[in-house]
């Protein structure tokens, strides 16, 4: 199990909002269930390596479909083998030193 | 007003667990008073860019002190002219299209 | 046609060197093919979107091979569907503008 | 000694073209007297990272003055104090592995 972080910027659109391309990437992860998490920075993702990346793709693509002609996409992918980290944990795993 | 994003990965470590380091971060966050938001892929920080960045050199140096022998830090600034975003606002700007 | 650079961190090593495993990486890609540039951080690839975040998938696979307990891959795919845009190019149309 | 690579990406413009802005960085770059390589994803610049980063904060305020409405600046540290490594040591090592 592995945690993606995933940003996704379309160029060459007329205004610097891109809350209509997020929320696209919101509606497809529903639809495919794949657990997910909205942050100021990107949207964080749990699942297989090769799925996550595989969905990595699908999501690049859909801007293109809303008029962007040029999408740069981020993607970070963390994965251990040592132990099984899903969503949350490693947020969780701080603050239990913090307290 | 910018958001910055900031990752800091630590090698040449015994374990491939970075909880102490993101600790250490969170408390110099704290302590230094930046607005700042802890999420599964990294910490995000609301400022000024010149701030942010020069914050960003002091929370890369804590590792060091710790240990490290090497350490890769990752920053995303995003800063827009057109309009003022705090942290939270991407969030809720898309949580609004969804609803 | 699209341009991915791919970085690799293994975590969890007991040497701050990731020379090995760069290496993998550049011969795996000789085998398969892919046109590729290695640069000071990371390494940049030209294919079709899909393929690449394919490959990717199976690169982040081979550190842990190698004795590696987490593994951290960054990816940034850039596409571009206004006009092609091969290995090369980016850099030859800033190096005209400076000429 | 450090390694940034700093990756520029103006929105809200008319093109999806960003060469210009890239230009813009090489020549601060030139005049500033940083050691400095263009990729095809970015630029790779060698120095203290304090100084790097404040470097990166002056580089990603130049899209402004040019127009854009909004930019995000990906930067990527890369420090070692366990040896010394400069410009193009990284890419070396790896290619001595491979011959």
């Amino acid at each position: 199990m592995a945690i993606m972080q995933l940003t996704i910027i379309p160029l060459g659109t007329q205004t610097p909002s891109v809350g209509q391309y997020v929320a696209d990437i919101q509606q497809t992860l529903r639809r495919e269930g794949f657990p997910h998490e909205l942050t100021d920075m990107g949207t964080i993702i749990e699942g297989e390596p090769q799925e996550l990346l595989a969905l990595a793709a699908r999501l690049h693509a859909l801007p293109f479909v809303h008029g962007a002609q040029r999408v740069v996409t981020q993607v970070v992918l963390d994965e251990r083998r040592d132990k099984t980290v899903n969503l949350g944990d490693k947020t969780a795993a701080v603050q239990a030193r913090l307290d």
